[in-house]
């Protein structure tokens, strides 16, 4: 099958995140021992399954944005790497729910918990995360940061709630994805950027653009993820093309393709009878259409939008990290 | 079938929740319209679950700890019925989860939220009610009842998720019954006394004093609780007798039989085998042995433990109700 490469990814390789992650490499290693402490500290089926999911080799965009962010006033270490710990918590434990939710079998090429240890087990790895989390985020002793929190994690789970309703063909598709994958992942994005700027004392104007340049770069995560999973390799992406529409759920390139050829009703039919045999075939035509292009230049407008965000900021080392995330962001491969 | 009468329940009808509640009667009804203001804010399918779970006619308890818990010092309405919803919201949160974790149909007499409206919506349903409650109890804007807040949290899904890998025969049954019954039971009756105590500015000693009388009376409530799984009517239950045991779940009860009587294969034989047939002869057996009367002296036991704790506050109304919950805990028959 002949990829389509779409022209925006042509400086793939030009950007890697060892290099953005730099100005707080050595915070993101805290983040990383915090992490293993949490995963060391419990009776054994807990501290087994902390291990399983938080040593996950994930990239840890997630907390490296709230240290970034924290980069810019009065940059606290302690403070930031516990509020970077809990957001990376918190996102775990979103996906341990997730994969219950969408009843996935593999994440990053392993098991997912649900599916090694049961869905009771998983569902109770995670609300202990949670509270692992909502624990770390109060230890950083800042009101306004725990009420963030608290908050991200309602529009994340409303989100989701939300999701469970929305029925394939609905004229408001592309509405419904877009408020869908903002409640999913930009809320969280956004979270980590604004927690940052709120730790080191940043001005109102300050947090607002973090807010704003964390909340786009989610969005456009969000879309190359869902590009992912139809034009990427299943090594890098750790489980099979195609999963969404295997599982039947909608994302902006099926969205995309309905639109654009309505009376093709392969996509339909793969996502309302849960078609596993034309997964193939459907994930074929989109790789073989512009939509995958269209996409990605959508993608690309988000992150336009979060680096004209971040350049109201300071300059230093942390803002052009920022910037780089914005530009990783559409050319990653997984 | 013949009930034999426990000796401790002989003052049943002499004290009830609405003369205890009295002190803070108006501030419990604050905590409704909160609960209801709560159900009436989201969108269609969220405002219809909060309603079902939150509209439960529930006994409230927790709440009215609380409240009752902050009567004795610098008594602020306004955050002590913040931290009361925030409490009855997380109990709300985990009863949903623990539905799904024990696959019940049926609480207070109506099919739970996941057999409803299925696994997902419960899990997410659940995630969203922590996630309120965090925020409330963020919103009394003080630190320490976070905190308690999410190690609250932390305990009960740690405990039920110890429970995940607990073994019938097990030697240590009873202590594994406490250590378990303590953390989904006791721990959030504590959180929600020393809350109470905490935000009306008690001294270090009275909010010690607090916690304790909320955990003790948590152990009560929750043997209690097993107890009437036995002993309960079903129409007063709002569920069938002898669930734990259709459940394959070993309460005290059943624990107290097997280490009485150790030939006896029924119960073990019942649990293990999740032998519904033989369910109601094991209920049988177990009403017509001293069993239930050693269980009740043990909850009684914890009750009074609760009363001494309480009775190092100063003498006032609240210190009555709390007294008479302590009676009252015992003597219920739903």
């Amino acid at each position: 099958m002949l990829l389509k490469k779409p022209v925006v990814w042509g400086l793939v390789g030009q950007v890697n995140l060892s290099s953005i992650y730099k100005p707080v490499q050595e915070d993101l290693e805290k983040v990383e021992r915090s992490l293993e402490e949490i995963a060391d500290s419990e009776f054994p089926l807990l501290a087994q399954l902390l291990a399983y999911t938080l040593k996950n080799g994930g990239k840890r965009i997630r907390p490296a944005l709230t240290l970034l962010s924290g980069k810019f006033y009065a940059y606290d270490v302690a403070l930031i790497v516990l509020m970077a710990t809990a957001i990376e918590l918190l996102h775990t434990a979103t996906l341990v729910h997730d994969d219950i939710v969408d009843n996935s079998p593999v994440r990053r090429g392993k098991p997912t918990v649900s599916r090694a240890w049961g869905e009771n087990r998983a569902l109770l790895l995670g609300d202990y995360l949670f509270a692992k989390a909502g624990s770390l985020a109060a230890s950083t002793g800042n009101l306004r940061v725990v009420k963030l929190f608290s908050q991200t994690l309602m529009t994340i789970s409303g989100g989701e709630l939300k999701q469970t309703g929305v029925s394939f063909g609905l004229a408001s598709a592309r509405e419904y994805y877009f408020d869908w994958i903002g409640a999913k992942t930009a809320c969280l994005f956004s979270a980590a950027t604004e927690s940052g700027a709120i730790l080191s004392q940043s001005p109102e104007d300050a947090i607002e653009a973090m807010r704003d340049y964390g909340h786009n770069l989610g969005m456009a995560f969000q879309i190359v993820d869902d590009v992912l999973d139809f034009v990427g390799e299943e090594d890098e992406l750790g489980k099979p093309v195609g999963s969404d529409l295997r599982e039947g759920t909608m994302t902006l390139p099926s969205i995309l393709f309905v639109e654009s050829y309505p009376e093709d009703n392969l996509i339909k039919s793969v996502v309302e009878k849960k078609d596993a045999e034309n997964v193939a075939l459907a994930v074929e035509k989109i790789r073989n259409s512009s939509i995958i292009d269209e996409c990605l230049a959508l993608a690309s407008e988000f992150c336009s939008r979060a680096s004209r965000a971040v350049e109201k900021l300071p300059e230093n080392s942390a803002r052009q990290s920022l910037l780089g995330l914005a530009a990783y962001i559409v050319e990653r491969r997984k």
